[in-house]
């Protein structure tokens, strides 16, 4: 119900002044002990909102998963180890746990027009790149994943140059020194979304080295997401792909 | 002309082997003194090869951006000052010079469908919100600027909704703690570029803080880059509106 | 028993010059193993000497506690796990372990007049609130706390907002960016302080990023205290009331 | 005029809905060229909007501070150099501008209960110390400036220890290590802001040392601000005096 | 055998080319699988080589240490944790081990003039004080601890004035804002070594905090050392009481 | 098959379009779960693939050892631990297990004209040096190995003078100030590689402080890889006696 | 007068209470403009106040100079160029400028027994050097500087083996890596203070690469000062003399 | 004259006892004022020494620069701007400047075998880059040049692929990212060593960007220098062909 229609219930008396009040001030959100789960992500934001497990108790992150379940139809828990997600997958009916990617989710039935290829650099990648996919995979984006192309043996990537040519948005999971972003931005013109990796070690400085290189890529119009950061990676390529979606029906 | 035709022209002796090897290893590039200009570039990657005119000469700006002109038709040169501008201006027919963004530029003439909106949190952005904006129209976008919205008076920015609501996709330029992105990354579902910006003093560190808060921002979804690099957003930006483009067409 | 009182009993004899010399040059402390407790602390800065629990002994802990009840009938031990609470609370009549908080506390019987709201822009700010929760208590502070209010979903804050206008001293606790004071900070004329939480991850830095974004909010008059430092904010809490109590008296 | 007034004027048709949903929508601010002034924030947070001078022309300072000149009585402009100042103050009738800390203001007439102290460790710090002070007294606050009371001598603090005792706000600027909010921490009840000063040379970090060696402070209850920011401390102070007259006022 | 004695020693025949050679390029050193002992190092530095525990296996260590032992009659172990020093023992006649302080040693018999003071501030400097304290006894030092004295509570030093006039050297070991040091350089001529110490939490990052408080120090003539290092400290007052000692003998 | 046997062979027709194509775009590489082992690294740089054993399983590691194994005649497995060791050795006929370097491997039977001295500052750089010297085994290389001869005591270095002026190539691990290589440095003409090494405690930063002495060496043209990286160290060694061998073959 | 003797001339009548509080709070402090000069420092620190020259106007600095010159008979000001001090000379009889050290300063009359050593590593490290030296000599100490004696030609610092067998302290200043204290610190058992210098480029980090070599040292017993603060070398040199004499006198 | 000789020479009377002690103890330098030249380092280490040219006065250039022509007929001077050039060159017979590396130098007539590739990843590397090729052609190098091959235009980088083929040893300066290292040294199997450049903007902090992408390049055995230190990697490729020569010759 928008400004319009509020405005317009009350002038029409069907709806009171002090009901028009709580409509305006106090938008639709769902309350629970220290949560409060914010039930208009999905419309403004166009993925309900997602549950972050790591400092949660199960009994919290149900609560939450309930809610917008019931609402939404889709859910994605991240950061959830094998134990909480044991605990919870039986209160949560058509949900499946990723190991890999560390997540609980419900995909959606419809899809979103685009097609989204996430790169891992090398094997320690793998978690964050799935992290990346599944995120995707919720905005109903057909995704696929390649590991272990990173820039010490090139021919390993342009092995793969129809995959590239084919994606509508890459993401590209790099540690060390992140230049797998820099050789791809050079080579394609769609969106590359880079996401620093938190393997190696020394000054890889836990991914802050490898955000480095990628922040001042020589290739123009990368973008970057925090360290480890699949989950973001994929929520800008489920972006990406709705603004789309919005242009072309324009 | 692609593998598959040199190979052809190789088979059917339209090509000596000595030809098709020349093809394929030597792109077509153009070498001058300490600069090779990427002719490729426009096709891989969306825009024609763009010069950054901080540390090169005049010379070798011109040099440059004559070969780019006369291969593409558009022009970017950014980080330019005023001297430089006017000693090349002349040099580049259909060329103009904007003080504030720094920046010489010839603009394409066809359009490409999606409206950018770049905002500025405070009057101190400006010059970087002015590089995202002619950056984005270089690939053919409607692009509007806002300025000084930022969060510590919220009316501001929500005295705007309306451009919120009809953008494609959303540049944010903010200094300081750079919250701006965070606050419009929860109110919308379109891509959301945050640029961090270099004013501020103290803590600020130059844009770092600003940068910091942007990747750790509590709204899913965002992307950076780096700090100052409003040709870098107005560039993911395009990459952006060419993919919507191309998932459109498919 | 100020200098004034100390020489007038010198000069009238009822004190000798060895007696007053001991009195000037030693405060009164007590003195234990590694340990020397501060019994001015109360009358210099508002609360009894807070023992901070996490490197010590119980020993120590119970000896430094038990001369503070006494001296003052009001104690708070910060950073103090459940199994040394454990053994000590026997010790200490009419203390109460907080788990979330990890303190022992004996409330004061007094109360001080103005109101402090405790925010937590997440789940994971719940020990920090409490901490500084408990801290105003000590005071005799009337404390609210209200969790999970973040700036993603700024109608979250927005249906808040009596309790924000309510509020005489605002305390806001956030991990990530920490853009939560500024928006707070741009609402309200009361102080706000603004606590740094290190929950988060990559580029979160343990909390240093949401401490740079409180230091460079573009909100005016923020004031800032250390990483995870609910305990310092409640203190400062404090002191503020103290200084209205004391203005008001005038 | 408030939602309340709204609506029923919107009920009794004294507003059309198009009215009702502009004066909802639309904040009062005042737009000009790259500038947004907030005409609300005076009401909000207790001073009409401070204008940041530095990177500001003298055409936009003057539009803005005219504005606010007119819409609240006082005025205040900082980090402005003398030039700039020279060509303002014609057209800023009742303004005067100090050249020590940079700033251009035109006080209030009417005064706040409470008394702020403000102190600055050495000579170096008296930019920072009276842009401190000037804050305050545009809040109207009686305030005492006190300089060159560092801790290698204790002595000179310790003679100003009747200051210390009147006072009910302190802050305290302090480059170097930063130790002095330590000592007068530990010495006060009242609250104490610690303002951080980028004098100093080698490892002082433009004032990082400080800040940091005043966020660790061993004294309980302190809070800081950014380096250099005396304009922030005052207006945290500020606050404080506003929140005690509310208490007073309850 | 210093460099006359050897080539008078070669003139007279008394010692071949071959053996004048040897004991010219070859000092005199014990090796053993993966560690050289420099047997010189009390000769030249005024201890025998200190054992640094952490990294060594118990066989490691046991062998470096009974060498020492024989060659000087004293003997340190620097962090070396109860374990190990268990097992150690029988083989290090008249050894003992200090848990607070991690060491193994056997003190000298003879004794050096001079007092030193070892300052902590709070509880938690315990274990740096005790070892600077160790090793200062391994010079033979009259050597006073003192903890618990920081700058929040002046008075608790200001009772302690004696012993400071009383130090000819003067250790302090303090965490958090590290302003200890500060205040005593304040009050003494003696020389004062500051050992920043790794307690606290948050913006203390291990110390560094304490490290640069000390490093920026207003008090003039402090010296640093290493974060936790009190052996160094203690090392740095032996010096500075041989020095003394030499001083006086010529 | 380099391009110009493959041209060829397209051209006499002994392979089809598509196959050239394939050898073209499809080097060489043996793809698996999560792994894509590069077949051409060997001929390419000198050795055949290294796997880096942290974050793999014992499966991820077997398969590509075996490939490896098969295809070189020679294998490197680096930061694998004793357990997963167990577990391959039964499957990868003639390679040996080293507990301190955490190595597998299987050293070729050729050797490399050239003496490779690595050197280890103290006792805890023992890993890293063996690390470094079985990479440039690896290459055929002969390599020594001497620890424990830092600068605190010079004649240990001095004693080993012999050692330095017979090493063709020298890599030098050093943890804490990282002096070892200067002093080194200034003293032979051959090609000297700095490691810093993770050792020490405070202000080393994980081997930082070591970095940053190694980087800034007064001596010229010393070389420095990444903390604790051995392997890179001895990587680059066995690259230099490879150009040596090809200048000489010259 | 101490307070011995203030009680005792209470007592006796010959002072009244107020005029012995006036004694016992008010320190004997000289007051000015932004500065006041702490007359008692000679009496407890060594020397007179040493005026920071750097942020002072040639006004400040001659009213604290001519107070201190008239209590003390020394005088030194450090960090003030070339123009500043013309202007300062005609008003301080005796004292000259030192423009390589950038100081003026008056010596002291008498001597202090002891020779302290300070040394260069480079040339660039001179105008620290001679700070350094300038106030060692304040302190009647004589003072040998010897410069370019780098780790990178351990030769030149080998030939100088007397002048460091014969120094009662040595100084080292030094960039870059900072190693040239490592080196001398395994050669003496004086006490060694090491000044990082801020010469070097890149990684050097204005001297906070130095400052790192330094605190980690594989020598045992060094201490260190801020970068560039050969002041503060000087004065813990003095520190150290000071001690040794008193030491001696017992 | 080694050890040997001078033992044989005091051995048969040939030198006094004095003289010999002379030989050993002071090696061969030259002093100056503040200067200390080191006639040693050619023999030791391959090059005479090299004046760092920043700091020093013409004068003090000067006279090191004579004395180092006269004895070994080869001469590189560093970082000189082109005035202090202008006043040397009269006196420096044969010598040449180089105004974009800012060198002065007389080149070797002997030539080493071996060819050294400077590749510079941007125009903005040049000056770093000839810095590096004239400190090759120093040591008698065949030295080749190649400019603006970033890895943004792969193709730019592989139509040099026979350059690359036929170095023996590749240099590679680069700003940003510093990717290129990563992707020719996984192309190559000479040494490779990587020279981060400070140009660039926002969080490239100086080269620091660049410098950590290349110490955690995914390529195997990379080295690295200092930012900018195009120097230091021309002097670690001379000492690799000076290795070659060595080995070749046994």
């Amino acid at each position: 119900m928008n400004l319009d229609q509020i405005l317009n219930a009350l002038k029409d008396g069907v709806k009171s002044i002090e009901e028009a009040k709580q409509v305006i001030l106090n938008a639709q959100t769902a309350e629970m002990e220290d949560i409060v789960v914010d039930l208009h992500r999905e419309e403004r934001c166009g993925l309900p909102e997602v549950v972050y497990g790591r400092v949660k108790t199960v009994e919290q992150i149900k609560d939450a998963a309930k809610v917008i379940l019931e609402e939404s139809g889709r859910l994605l828990i991240t950061r959830i180890d094998k134990e909480k997600a044991g605990a919870l997958l039986p209160e949560l009916p058509g949900c499946v746990y990723c190991e890999r990617s560390k997540t609980v989710c419900k995909l959606p039935e419809t899809s979103l027009k685009g097609k989204v290829l996430v790169l891992g650099a090398g094997t320690s990648d793998s978690a964050v790149v799935e992290e990346a996919a599944v995120t995707c995979r919720m905005f109903g984006a057909e995704t696929k994943v390649i590991i272990d192309v990173g820039v010490a043996g090139l021919n390993r990537l342009l092995e793969k140059s129809e995959d590239l040519r084919n994606a509508d948005c890459i993401i590209i999971c790099a540690g060390m020194e992140g230049a797998l972003p820099s050789v791809v931005g050079g080579l394609v013109k769609v969106p590359v979304i880079a996401v620093p990796v938190s393997s190696g070690y020394g000054t890889s400085f836990g991914g802050v080295s490898a955000l480095l290189g990628m922040l001042n890529s020589c290739a123009s119009g990368l973008t970057v997401v925090n360290v480890d950061n699949g989950f973001g990676a994929g929520y800008a390529a489920g972006r990406i792909l709705l603004a789309a979606e919005s242009i072309a029906s324009k």
